[in-house]
């Protein structure tokens, strides 16, 4: 009898039809001998409309309130699941993230796990209970409800996944599967029935929504199988794979796009080293994440340096540098808040030296500009110009064969 | 520096406008130089909300996931207004029931408090926080989220303020204090300064819905204060006082009445000690309250026994006495699920003896028939038809002098 955890996200819980169709789904799993721990978002709407009543109040909450206003959303969708699995005759029982030691630290609004005691879990599992877990939430040292930030219920799911030595972490969601690019942009998308975990979690921080980045990441770190499927549809979705052999014959595996990209460029750096302390320092404590980072020299007497961040972050750093111009750290700067990162995402990518030459190929025939590119061993990133990436998108999807 | 405790219920936080008001209100307080401790319903409509969603999944839902699911909404009403006192400029922190020790048993949706461990609070008091606690809501020794049911977030006030030593407990509700009786039923009642424990407690009893019977009953128990004060206009309200003197020169401080009671008679008990072994202890199996017993020997071979109940619980009591007959433990039984429950109350009852005289002048001029009497030390209950209600209210609430 092995546990799987089932991972279901706002608009699966959505409405008490949907939470009927969760309860049902968890039945069918159940049905098929295995132990099954949910772990549930607030019902869509509810987290915007709590948010909403906090901004009334203040423009900026407190973040420990913030948290503890939050979490409320998903004691009401654990405990309308468990009603519902009740009345059709299950055992269920809902628990909260301090009830099963849950503890994170105690960074608000963005906390880190940092264990799970599995003991309450394991208890339940044993006397036939389906656990039905809030996720998104945790509790500190101190007994303080926090919460995981964006995508938090993943990272819960997969964090309790590992802690229960689960078989799977299921991650149901409103798309049926990882698609070798939006089908919204390019309805040749197809399907992905596997990809690695690599993989996953380059296209996760590339822009890919279906999962976060976090949670993909805490998945590797325990190598806890992940599959993600729709609650819509029936399916076996696509399986987050740990094994390393690459099974298309494509270099590619698919195509990622992080929308609302920035980008800054500091020009004639006098003291290359104290200016990255300090620029670094600064945006560190701004809570600014850096992503893609270049430096150039276009003459020999001083350096340039490039970075991006997410486009609400762009006029704090834009003050930081100003600070560094004023100290004399730099000459001057340049930016610009409107651009899109695309990645071409695939563990071919490392074995394959055509899939740049392809790439330009591409852009070239597109007559496309790039402003920046970085490439690690199964990704290569560029930013470019919002009004070509629909079209960038659809040639590339072509030019790598990802409909085939 | 004193600890007070306020209460503030669901029409006193049902809005964003009213949170900001329950923060001015704190703020008062404190700048008098009080340490506060804010205990809150959730918000008015809120509790319906839930309870509507979960009826609409199951008729009888589970009710340990009906707690876990109502407990939400204190969380929301406290979390915001220790953001709107943020807002401020006043420190303040919300904490649930689990996280300042609040224990209660595991009677589900009624449980009952065991202890609170105050630490949690005293030091946030100490740091100069205002202190915010979920009413309503307990957590038993397994950590199951448990709530106490109707009154609970006055009882919490109470609880809480005991464990603190506090000063005074004040409930702030809709009402600007205790009244003679319904001002909506008779004009000329009128508000009383200053109300014994006991008259409170028997008037709690009775009917007058301003404080829960549990929570006045907790409050004696531990010699706590309480006043109860409108938190919609500014005034001393009521003080509930232990002192035992009596204030008034009349021996009836108020009347209370107590609507939707039901009656059952239990005519020919063959075997008396049996019958009421049997009787009472399947009415405590069905959860169903017991107010007024009454025996009385009609003839000399046989006793009838006169019990009143809730009207919601008059058809299942009525089954229990049925399943009596069939096991021939008494002959027949009559009942009234339409009667009201009317009460003089006053610690000057004991000493005068010409209330009952006065109330039995009074329901003959006015010609009102009754069902049952009954009298303690400071209060006179007994039934009539709802139809002549109000205009005994009316009736003796002159013959009692209590408009002067």
């Amino acid at each position: 009898m092995a546990i799987i955890v089932q991972k279901f996200g706002g608009t699966s819980v959505g409405s008490l039809e949907r939470i009927e169709a969760v309860a049902e789904q968890i039945i069918q799993t159940k049905s098929r001998g295995h132990q099954v721990v949910a772990v549930l978002s607030a019902m869509s709407g509810e987290t915007n409309r709590l948010l909403d009543l906090a901004h009334q109040l203040d423009a900026n909450p407190s973040p420990r309130e913030l948290d503890m206003l939050l979490a409320s959303g998903e004691q009401v969708s654990i405990s309308l699941l468990a009603m519902a699995l009740i009345k059709r005759g299950y055992s269920a029982v809902s628990l909260l993230a301090n009830q099963i030691g849950l503890r994170t630290n105690n960074r608000f609004n963005k906390a880190r796990i940092k264990y799970i005691d599995n003991t309450r879990m394991l208890t339940e599992l044993q006397q036939g209970h389906v656990v039905i877990v809030a996720g998104f939430q945790g509790c500190d040292d101190e007994g303080n409800v926090t919460t995981l930030g964006r995508g938090g219920s993943d990272t819960s799911a997969v964090a309790i996944a590992a802690s229960l030595q689960a078989k799977e972490c299921q991650i149901f969601t409103d798309v049926d599967g990882v698609y070798t690019t939006d089908p919204r942009i390019e309805a040749q998308a197809k399907k992905l029935d596997q990809v690695s975990f690599e993989e996953m979690l380059e296209m996760a921080s590339s822009g890919a929504k279906v999962l976060h980045s976090r949670s993909v990441e805490f998945a590797g770190a325990h190598k806890m199988p992940l599959r993600v499927l729709s609650s819509f549809k029936s399916g076996s979705g696509t399986k987050i794979n740990f094994n390393e052999a690459n099974l298309t014959n494509n270099p590619v595996t698919a195509i990622a796009s992080q929308k609302d990209e920035a980008m800054l460029t500091l020009f004639g750096i006098s003291n290359d080293s104290l200016l990255k302390k300090e620029l670094f320092l600064a945006l560190a404590e701004a809570d600014i994440e850096v992503d893609m980072i270049q430096q150039a020299s276009i003459n020999h007497k001083s350096n340039d340096l490039i970075f991006t961040l997410h486009r609400n972050d762009y006029l704090k750093a834009d003050e930081i540098v100003n600070g560094l111009i004023r100290s004399n750290l730099l000459d001057k700067s340049c930016g610009d808040d409107k651009l899109v990162k695309m990645s071409l995402i695939g563990s071919g990518i490392r074995s394959n030296t055509k899939v740049s030459r392809q790439l330009f190929e591409c852009l070239h025939e597109n007559n496309i500009e790039l402003f920046l590119i970085s490439s690690s061993e199964i990704k290569i990133s560029f930013l470019v110009k919002p009004q070509v990436h629909d079209l960038l998108v659809k040639a590339l999807h072509q030019k790598f064969k990802l409909d085939q």
